[in-house]
């Protein structure tokens, strides 16, 4: 390499060399000198996104596939912040992120332009990494350092925040991350208690969280609750899960309290495998936060950090069961002309599905009945919102399908949810993504109208107001055509079913607002 | 007021009483308590927006016709996340607002469920008035305090996180706000000091800002340009600027770095009047930060919390002159079926603008002549990003809609910073809100196309992918009629008038896409 590199030169090269070949991007003045490195250097997918709650969404769906972090371009502190909420979500589904964030330079932020900000202060919540470059020879070690934080700890987000003059500057130099150090094995104590705890009887809860929700780790557990009766659980949100036909199935913990009260109730042991004790989403009057039963033993088999695979092997050897075979493909028939229910979309859902579908689902209220409706459903995979900060979905759909290579992405998305960041629907037309997004059009806030019954009111004039969105209605259809998405209208489940079927055949993305009665 | 008033029933009741009757929302179960107590009592208006940066914007627009602050209703630390851009537009404007943002409850924040954030370590870079209040009796004198920091020093941003059991919990308290402080008056030295360099002679610049650019205090600064030769100028983005007929014209400091400093070249005394120091909006190689020459003497007649129209009085009575007139009504003609070019939709807007409008400019390059060539039209008041943080215009429109009360907001719009924050143009439908978007449809980011070209390099393949929208173009047409706003496209000068003129004559909004060849 060429000692008269400049900084946003020596960027590119160590980005690549250390495995990050895909940027999800919205620049601005203080990055042009990446994007002429861009221009420069060959191997850099670059993918535009509208606003930076697209970009930061994006990247959180294509690491979830391809289990390595994406770059995220963004421009200062305002744009840092645009894409903050879809950086929570990520960091509850402990994703590898590697943030690049263009700003002042070294010696022009002093002055307070109007675009200066606390661009470090807004990272550093949801990162588990973040550093300030101030010297163009260290560009490349400090972009190197960020992929491999992103890839310690379970996985998480790196900021990386560079000034304008140490991109320009020459004296750039090329870094690579080192090799990523293998999870911790956890100690055998733990997986002697564990043991211990599901022979000793009474009622058992494995809750599988992050990695323990892969096909081969889903294998050992459901190994495990053929020995010893456990049953196998997840919290209500997660990262990824595989399942369908030839996974084991796995019960969801419901979102309602009083649902995943009563899920839990009973429960003597609970062993977490890579997920925390379950908590309330939110505290109510009178109820508790915690929601297994008090009287329950928590036992960590192993953290989120750990090698869960080895953990979950290893306790399915002590408690000694053979394999147990994974259901086959029982797809089902495509329900009729039902009601329009959640049950009823979950049905034709699952009849005509793709094989190894990946499901981006930000379906909210709607959706209650979505996960264990697809059970049968050929083999995929099931992204979720992990950290509650609506607008995740159209934007992670776009990773996902990069990352997915050709694989159909469907994103069940709540309404309400997708007008956050509908401007993602831009993104799959100009980079010919196989995402077909069915809108479920309530039109209101279910969830909100459902949390406003729950403190006892009726809504009046201002509580309408607040949760509906029926005046005037989105026409969705006209909404994914003005950013250049083939998009229709379903108010039956055949006009579903057959929509759904036509999209799968083409290629790129469709739109289907599925009119909720 | 009984003693069983909940917290958020003593927070709308000590919010109205403090003079905040509008509250631009988009809640989530957190606020359940508030939007409850909205119901009951009367006297608020509620405005929701689909997103928080929409709200955030429209709280900006609103406060800067108004004088006085909006509440925004924000929903836990990620919703705050998402209206952070545009209050960071708004703390560069010093414009009051309230954040009103719900979170975890005291008790449950230790839990760390899925939405729980560092909700005050991200309100802090926006916010002159960060409190977390602990108790409901404790809200309503938060509540006031919060309304009182958002006038004082100028105005700025109050960010009052309220635990949803500090709402629902009883106990709440009514509480108002002090009278507030009279701004400073400055001392005479530095009056004396002012009116010394002016008559000394030389090129002198009075730089002025805030709340010098309404229109009484301008016809000071005309009075003290017309005794002394001193030119009026501002800086390149304000919060609100009286102008057109009637009022004394000032001319704007230049974006482009080389403009600017063509300006200021020759500048020997530079008398600031609520402005600061001009600062290049970003560093370029081997250019100057500091904007007026090194050699230039910089005065502070005031600073933006002082009271800047008693500044000027002084000083025009100090170097003696009497009032001067301003011009009268010199409306152009239409200009014809010329080219679209940033002059000649100058002259169409000016040609047709209603009295007494509120011009919202993120026009971002396109509008370079815009304002210049709107000098000549009747009175209006100008608003501008002030902050950089683009996606603020559709949004403000929306506030300074309100605030305004029947006068027509005409939003000229850049597309690509429009995208950010396109979800605003369903609150202007739903509002019936008299508001005329011009989308200034170039289909790429032309600003980036001019820094990239400062930087030296013809874009490649990667930079055109980077910077321009036409692929697919978006229609802005159909984008706005999803949103429930009548749209049309302008391809021509005539079109452009006569869709303006149409507007005009209705109510509620209307969007017109102006192509850009």
């Amino acid at each position: 390499m060429s000692n008269e590199m400049n900084g946003a030169e020596s960027l590119v090269h160590s980005l690549l060399l250390s495995g990050v070949d895909t940027c999800f991007a919205n620049p601005g003045t203080s990055e042009m000198h990446f994007v002429a490195a861009l221009d420069r250097i060959e191997g850099m997918r670059c993918v535009l996104g509208l606003f930076e709650g697209v970009v930061t969404g994006a990247a959180d769906g294509y690491a979830r596939i391809a289990d390595k972090p994406a770059a995220t371009l963004l421009h200062c502190g305002p744009g840092l912040a645009n894409g903050l909420a879809n950086l929570h979500n990520a960091r509850r589904a402990n994703t590898p992120i590697v943030n690049v964030i263009g700003d002042q330079a070294t010696y022009h932020s002093d002055l307070d332009p109007p675009l200066a900000s606390d661009t470090e202060g807004w990272a550093k919540p949801v990162s588990r990494w973040v550093r300030t470059t101030r010297e163009a020879r260290s560009v490349g070690i400090d972009a190197a350092s960020a992929v491999q934080a992103s890839l310690e700890g379970g996985g998480g987000i790196a900021s990386l925040i560079l000034p304008s003059d140490v991109c320009w500057d020459s004296g750039g130099l090329v870094a690579e991350r080192r090799a990523p150090a293998p999870a911790a094995r956890v100690e055998e104590k733990a997986v002697v208690m564990a043991a211990d705890l599901l022979r000793a009887g009474g009622v058992s809860v494995l809750m599988l969280a992050g990695r323990a929700l892969r096909a081969p780790q889903l294998a050992a557990a459901a190994r495990i609750a053929a020995a010893t009766g456990a049953r196998l659980m997840t919290p209500s949100s997660n990262a990824r899960v595989e399942r369908g036909a030839g996974r084991h199935p796995v019960t969801r913990l419901p979102y309602p309290i009083d649902q995943a009260l009563s899920a839990l109730a009973g429960v003597e042991n609970l062993i977490l495998v890579g997920a925390r004790a379950p908590v309330a989403f939110f505290a109510y009057p009178g109820k508790p936060g915690h929601l297994a039963p008090t009287t329950a033993t928590i036992h960590t088999l192993a953290r989120p950090d750990e090698d869960l695979a080895d953990a979950l092997d290893r306790l399915a050897e002590l408690v000694g069961s053979g394999p147990v075979a994974a259901p086959g493909d029982a797809r089902p028939e495509l329900p009729g002309d039902a009601d329009v229910t959640s049950r009823s979309v979950a049905g034709v859902l699952a009849a005509v599905l793709p094989e190894h579908a990946i499901v981006v689902d930000e379906s909210i209220s709607f959706g209650r009945d979505f996960f264990a409706g697809l059970e049968k459903a050929p083999a995929h995979d099931w992204l979720q919102l992990t950290g509650g900060a609506i607008g995740a979905g159209i934007p992670m759909a776009i990773g996902a399908a990069i990352a997915g290579k050709g694989r159909r992405v469907v994103n069940l998305q709540a309404d309400g949810s997708g007008l956050y960041t509908a401007q993602a629907l831009w993104t799959q037309a100009r980079e010919r993504l196989d995402v077909t997004t069915v809108i479920l059009s309530n039109r209101k806030y279910a969830i909100l109208l459902g949390e406003y019954a729950a403190v006892g009111a009726k809504p009046g004039r201002v509580a309408r107001h607040m949760m509906t969105l029926d005046d005037p209605g989105i026409d969705w259809v006209r909404l994914g055509q003005s950013y250049g998405v083939e998009s229709a209208r379903a108010e039956s489940l055949p006009r579903l079913a057959d929509l759904l079927a036509a999209s799968f055949r083409r290629t790129g993305p469709f739109l289907i607002e599925l009119v909720i009665p």
